[in-house]
């Protein structure tokens, strides 16, 4: 996800208390928002960017654009299910889909290490070139730099993203109102822990694959099919629960969601247990939130279960005006839970 | 400047004789030509790519954009005239400006290193937010990533930028024209030797300073006045004798330039005879070529000089359809040397 201006996030830590920094500052949790509102958002103010979309509006003469950027550092750069240059297309692709953009371009910087495998490369962008197929959006435009060797790790790639929006409506946390039903595209988890095994090395019964992929078809189905899609939202780094929080605070509104309704594979299930992670904070790269009218959201599963990558939407909460701005989830037994931001990532480098 | 693709460049060195990636490759000489000719090209090849401009042409709906992107690694992160805040704004406007495009929006993605103080990303963000004030421009989306300690370099800056392109020239390197005069906007050498001297603890009588700065205004208003500009180039990685020397080998022709009336500072030109570095090759980050047809030449420089960036605008040669497709320096005895591509840089992690 591009980062979100988090002006009305609660930063009960000073940032001056870390004068230098963490890991957790890329982590896309409370260290991140904050790092964010001391840092960027003061210098670089402007509507677009504080309107704390995944991708900025733009608007070009006649035409509405959106406008989104990621730098991916992921470890290892190759892992179950995709790699770094899949990774680089289908996030930026899906951050102009979380605006309801159909993509137009691409750009593609790549900062190598010296000594990389030219075949290394060669692989990466093939990956590349065959994501950007798959959503029939070319790579316009790009940047090579080398840096020495220890001073990089392997390679890090940034893309930007201009989509054109075609439709009307005004989708972000802005628009969510009370009542709106929460669509979520399919299960949760599998991205994240596939980066983990991959990285440290684990073996389970059955191999996790992440869940890259774009979310472009889907999205742009919804709203011809005339949904009124009021935010959408990539559940990338800090996973559902930091996605669902950020809208609460930056809407101002409650959230509250069923967890047997949130689907999480058994697999994906039993590694976050045996890693003690919370599977409704790892991060995904396929897998979204739609907040729509309620007596639409029935049809709005129904559109995006036509998608494969979609196919097990389900609705699994609702929004309130409830003041606190939290998120709740009713859990499996029936106890209530309030799931918060957390300071940072579970896993770092996940994207 | 954003990588231009160069099928047309002759790589006497095949790619596999090098089977990892060398800090030339990030170079802006004939190895980085290599990469992208035999890794990036055939996967990304598109009709927008392959025009081989600073930035990209893309129709979105009936407004014509410029796009592109650059990736900024330069060390020191401070240097006399400028930082990497500055560079990464200016880098980016000047690619759009080549393309004689009016920017309209920036992206910023930042890739930090563990341990970077704060207070240093702070400084680099104040820099940014005031050369993007400078032209005028805001950045509208961004992304911060974190890497561990050791698998950075303190901070990585990558800037995506939008421009609209209001004219109805072409400008680029096929609509050179043989006669074209060919003039550049001021002194050359200064960014390169005020890294190296920053990066090296050298001391010059004088301080030399980078001339990094925007070119929007002294470009549009070339443009503004009528003349029918048939290429631009910013003279960063390689310098000017490296820009010359792709116009010539895409469009097919040569390059013949005097140079006595390229200006040289006196202490840049004792630096690169103490280095060993010849100016024509020394990057800089606010120095431009333009091609313009030759009755046109005199009013050009008028336009140009009337910005105090390219006050020292001066015609220092003219293009001939001799087929060598050669770059020839009459020298300041009168003799004429062949000024060929570079591998690679002559400074490393200039930009």
């Amino acid at each position: 996800m591009a980062d979100r201006d988090p002006f009305a996030l609660t930063c009960p830590v000073p940032i001056g208390a870390y004068p230098t920094v963490l890991l957790a500052h890329g982590g896309g949790g409370r260290l991140m928002q904050q790092l964010i509102a001391q840092v960027f958002a003061p210098a670089f103010s402007n509507p677009a960017l504080d309107a704390q979309h995944d991708a900025s509006l733009v608007q070009a003469g006649a035409t509405r654009l959106a406008f989104t950027t990621d730098s991916y550092v992921v470890k290892p750069l190759f892992f179950p299910g995709g790699d770094i240059g899949s990774l680089a297309i289908n996030g930026t692709v899906n951050d102009l889909a979380m605006a309801g953009a159909r993509p137009l371009a691409l750009s593609a910087g790549f900062i190598l290490e010296e000594g990389l495998p030219i075949d290394t490369l060669t692989r990466i962008v093939a990956s590349m070139r065959e994501a950007a197929a798959q959503v029939g959006v070319h790579v316009v435009t790009g940047d090579t730099k080398v840096v020495d060797r220890g001073k990089g790790d392997g390679v890090f790639i940034n893309t930007a993203g201009i989509g054109i929006v075609e439709h009307q409506l005004t989708i972000g946390p802005a628009a969510v109102r009370p009542g709106d039903a929460v669509i979520i595209s399919g299960d949760v988890g599998r991205h994240g822990i596939a980066i983990m095994a991959s990285r440290e090395g684990l073996q389970f019964e059955t191999t996790i694959e992440s869940d890259c992929a774009p979310l472009v078809a889907p999205v742009l189905d919804l709203i011809s099919a005339g949904i009124d899609v009021h935010c959408l939202r990539d559940l990338t780094r800090g996973g559902l629960a930091s996605a669902l929080n950020e809208i609460a605070s930056v809407r101002g509104c409650s959230i509250a969601i069923d967890e047997r309704a949130v689907a999480v594979r058994e697999d994906v299930q039993g590694a976050c247990e045996l890693l003690g992670f919370d599977p409704l904070y790892v991060a995904n790269e396929g897998r979204f939130v739609a907040f729509v009218p309620p007596d639409q959201a029935a049809r709005a599963v129904a559109v995006l279960r036509r998608h494969a990558v979609s196919s097990d939407a389900v609705v699994i909460g609702t929004v309130s005006e409830d003041p606190s701005n939290l998120v709740t989830v009713k859990t499996r037994i029936g106890a209530s839970r309030v799931v918060d931001m957390l300071s940072g990532e579970q896993l770092p480098r996940i994207c």
